[in-house]
């Protein structure tokens, strides 16, 4: 590489653009109208809607007008937007819909674009849910993009909570010691036994991936082990339907008389060792409006030799949910050296006296929006930065690093760990999951 | 009957003295010494210490000659205390001893008594702790005593904690509507990193009944148990020794370089379904030095349908902590009818307008004394009450009473459950537990 080159590269730096096709995007599609959209308009100097497909043509247009896309055009399939539409990233951000047949189309579009002469190939594809189709279709997905050279991006937003960053800052700066337990407690308002008339069915639907278990349950654990920096070794789980038929209430919360039939889960046990340390987590997840009125609706603790973390939150939904985080504890600088052992800092050594806590609290954090804009954020440092090495190698997977985003391999672990969850349940065993990664 | 017998009877109830052979009582047994001996005193019109016998007959005549124990007898040997004291009831209650050898011995002697023309028979056989001895063996005394028509009592004094019944009659009221959930989080401060020098060694030995499981925790499940009127169905246990050696510490807290090695856990994991609306129930008991700044050290919640119940205290060990009870919720008679539903009052109704608070605290309840004093005050209530209606039938267990006491079918109860936990561990398997009773 010439220096000229070199300088040809950063200067374009702050103008790259990611130009995004988006797959159901319409202004029916309320979760990426209030996190995805907003996030891509914030960071216009990096990012662009420059595609829409819907089933609908008209809703495309719909869309485009009435939220000024100036720079995006509504294809009439899936087809022509990957094979004309010259975008760099495929967004697919559908909560209501299983991605399997998607993902086979676009593929497919995909393998047939890259035999195109001189075409601009597609460089992201980004699925916010990995749990929202099958697990072979996710393999799949990890598979065939690895082949065409291209970046997965998947939304556990949960690790880009700033709660959720400094949780895994003092941990891994020693600042509670060594982890010896950790319990958490959340209440998935979703699940219990009112179900508000215009709550979308989906939630209630085992194959959307947005159960109790595959969602709540699911952006919790992946942030549990993204903090401690461990993957789990064993886990059981015992998974309960206690509210078959949930009642309809209205806007107002009325009682309308009528029931329906829930199939899903409301509650969820979970207990398990991580790899790390061996530390015991338990964890019980709850449906049901909250009612608990002597604890919050998530509580995550997390203890250790030298101090306490503990994660509130008033939803059981940590990757969307406003945070307060509380420290107490002795940092690693504090600690005396044992003389007679070598100057070796014993786990156990405490001195009150040295005791620093903290309170953590961003007072208007839209968490909703916060942490999809944070991973959009994050998406252009890691772009930038390697167009600035000039190395166009995938991002593979987060896994533990602070930098960087979650990709489809992060997901594919995550859905492992949860379809173990299931499985502990129905087979009514502890289940070794040390080999998922 | 005649109204004369009766009425003699009724006349004597007052004056009933259960004349008691207390078996290892000296001023070291310290438990005994804090609880057992006070309450007996306190109750000193129905209770006496009659006998004693500890393995040095010196150390029986000086706990009678300090403790001024002006009706008790130092016997040479068990055999004595049993064929000659004349006593009503036999009291066992050392904690750093395996009771294997001395329920052999002692029903051996019972046995023998009941050859003995005109004897007064022993009626009471009082085990401190059912967990001091093999399954085996108290099995072996459930049975013989039966034969001998011998009441038996256990300390799972626990359920005589005022909080604990207080919980208890507002969920059997249904103040707190259905169960949905319950978290219980206990840390058993013994068995952690440190280990006071002065501490008991049988803390930290398996054979005992005084480990984390079949201690801190057993005490714990069996008031949330008897709190809820139900057993368990279903369970999964995950046991951790994740501290091999604890460093010794003076009476100061200060370190001592040595360490010493412990076997028995540090962790338990647990969680499990009950019988009764399939509760899911979840439980994390720890060991180690409360350093948990941000939850107390026992914490057990129980959210239902219309209401919640907290029950905290400073220390893992619900049997002698103090606690503190909060409740909210909506009574059942501030329940409306549903009048489209055949005025069914349904579990989801709940009107915040009607919601009410209780917040209950005895600031000066000493628990580690006063839940043995209301079991022996529970002991003489029943018995006085059984002499009244001139039935000499046994008292046989408590179950989910709220009058009585727990006898040994109780504790029975409790030991196939702890020992399912221990197997559910060893076999990394879910256990049903419906058939423990």
């Amino acid at each position: 590489m010439t220096s000229d080159q070199h300088n040809e590269v950063s200067t374009n730096m702050n103008n790259t653009i990611i130009k995004i096709g988006m797959i159901g995007f319409s202004l029916q599609n309320t979760w990426a109208i209030k996190t995805h959209y907003p996030a891509i308009q914030q960071l216009s100097s990096n990012f662009q809607i420059s595609a829409l497909y819907n089933e609908s043509l008209d809703e495309s247009f719909q869309t485009i007008r009435q939220l000024k896309l100036e720079n995006a055009t509504a294809f009439p399939s899936l087809e022509s937007l990957i094979l004309s539409s010259n975008i760099d990233m495929i967004l697919i951000a559908i909560h209501d819909k299983n991605y399997d047949p998607l993902i086979a189309e676009i593929v497919s579009y995909i393998q047939q674009l890259a035999t195109v002469p001189n075409h601009n190939p597609i460089k992201y594809i980004f699925l916010d849910w990995p749990l929202n189709c099958s697990i072979e279709q996710i393999e799949y997905l990890v598979q065939e993009t690895a082949k065409l050279d291209i970046q997965t991006v998947t939304s556990l937003q949960g690790r880009k909570s700033p709660y959720v960053m400094r949780a895994k800052d003092l941990i891994s700066e020693g600042s509670i010691g060594d982890i010896n337990s950790i319990e958490i407690a959340g209440n998935g308002a979703w699940y219990g036994y009112e179900r508000p008339i215009k709550s979308p069915s989906y939630l209630y639907d085992m194959s959307n991936g947005k159960d109790l278990v595959s969602n709540a349950f699911a952006h919790t654990i992946d942030v549990v082990q993204y903090i401690t920096q461990s993957h789990f070794k064993q886990i059981n789980s015992m998974i309960f339907n206690n509210i078959p038929k949930q009642e309809l209430i209205d806007d107002n919360g009325n009682r309308l008389g009528e029931f329906v039939e829930k199939k899903a889960p409301d509650h969820l046990l979970f207990q398990g060792k991580l790899m790390k340390g061996n530390v015991p987590v338990s964890c019980s997840f709850k449906g049901g409006k909250p009612t608990k009125k002597f604890t919050k609706n998530l509580v995550i603790d997390i203890h250790g030799t030298r101090g306490d973390i503990k994660l509130e939150g008033d939803a059981g939904f940590i990757e969307m949910s406003n945070l307060v985080l509380y420290y107490s504890g002795m940092k690693v600088e504090d600690i005396p050296s044992d003389a007679s052992n070598g100057n070796v800092k014993t786990p156990g050594i405490y001195d009150a006296g040295k005791e620093v806590m903290e309170f953590y609290h961003l007072r208007n954090y839209n968490a909703l929006f916060g942490n999809i804009f944070r991973l959009y954020q994050s998406i252009i440092d890691i772009h930038l930065h390697q167009l600035n090495l000039k190395s166009q190698q995938k991002f593979a997977y987060q896994g533990f690093q602070k930098e960087g985003y979650p990709t489809l391999a992060d997901g594919l672990i995550l859905y492992r760990l949860i379809n173990s969850v299931f499985k502990s349940n129905l087979l009514g065993s502890t289940l070794d999951v040390s080999n998922l990664q």
